[in-house]
């Protein structure tokens, strides 16, 4: 599982990404395999859901295995299915990108999930991959195939 | 932080327009950066919801640091996301206009919230609006791009 | 019911009670007879929770139909009866004074409730009353027969 | 409010006398005035709940604007009135020490609060009042009359 050093420099570099870019005020959620969170940092201006978006992400990759690229056509073509899973998670389903599967690059297993809001999803998950590859792990993004 | 002599000057002229307009009967809620209630006021013969939705039309357009006209395209062009903030929120997601931000005139900094509701969304927001230029604020209902 | 205007009185008179006692940052939620809020007001300087505190005051008194001091000696006698009152009501259970019935003067209806939070419970309740005292309903504060 | 890299100073320090002091391993979060996370980190082989007592020890203190050691003899003597805050929070209502208040040197003025869990709650406490020390603002952690 990932550890606090590593969600660290996760964290760092997901939100030196957002500066390089000059996004909105980002915040970023490293969780562990089991969905703790490990790390959070919410720039300064977050408004007010940041949290809970940046951590439901996260969340939401852990919970279907994918990251949640994986789950823009799905909720798309399923709607009811999501609908479902939202209350049945309670609200920790969000099927927009930017919640990114930290994995071994050993054997694929999953050590953590980084979620990541504050900006357009594509913006908030380039820098969840950012933080990723900061560090030796290997980033899950999901595909969508729609 | 909007304070509570500020926030009785808006729900009084939020009302105040409410009757020049001949409006349904109007719930305005003021809140302050937090997500907390300064001032709410509900007019005589109001539903039984008016008061959630006025609180969370507010509460909404600090979520996400916009106006909730600025969400009502996007929970059109991204429904499952939006089911999705709804269930993270608790309820507290309403992409209707009606939701205005409170800044301050000086750096634009958010220093509060209006939820209006009793009538149709764009008058409820004319409410909020009348009530917080009723003050030295500046109001930023939000953008409808779609 | 208690209509807005009254509920405005009511809210600024305990308000004012709380100034001449120069108690704590005070929050007010008035309710109608359906557990509606009617108004609120909270003093600048209230900490996160006050509003939820006060309006669940107001309810715990409309939910058993006594005021709150009545529920003091009760919910020290029958501890797991409030404790699953208290999850019944979804928190809204406040078992200690500042929760206050609005009757009428004429056949003693409920009209509303009041609920006051920011200080001790006798400070609170205190304004509460001060409050409906400075209209022609009566007050119903509860008994505690403990 | 708290900003983020003065969170970040206070989450490293915090954690750096839970290193000095041996202790069990360590969460903790740091929180603006609003209630929102703005820096989090929580140890290697922290337990599975660890974040949610870290995160509820600070709600707890900016509920009811008091560090959490004052609300320690408040629960012993009021049971029925914790039971019921308990449920109205959410679970966010953990009275014992480890969530101090940070303050403004100049007014004393609430910026945020600590939240820390891991260990006993005075050495929680310890490791709190440790962080907010690494800066200029005060620390306010409650005091226990009984």
């Amino acid at each position: 599982m990932i550890k606090l050093k590593e969600a660290l420099v996760i964290a760092e570099a997901a939100l030196k990404m957002a500066r390089i870019r000059q996004l909105n005020p980002m915040s970023v959620a490293v969780l562990d395999a089991r969905g703790c969170l490990v790390a959070f940092q919410m720039e300064d201006g977050s408004s007010l859901l940041r949290e809970d978006i940046a951590k439901a992400k996260g969340l939401s990759a852990l919970a279907l295995g994918m990251g949640t690229r994986a789950l823009v056509g799905r909720a798309k073509h399923h709607p009811a299915f999501f609908v479902g899973l939202s209350a049945l998670s309670k609200g920790n389903m969000i099927p927009v990108p930017g919640g990114v599967l930290i994995r071994s690059p050993l054997d694929a297993a999953i050590v953590g999930a980084v979620g990541v809001s504050g900006d357009l999803p594509d913006h908030d998950e380039a820098c969840a991959i950012a933080g990723i590859e900061a560090t030796t792990y290997s980033w899950d993004a999901g595909a969508d195939p729609s």
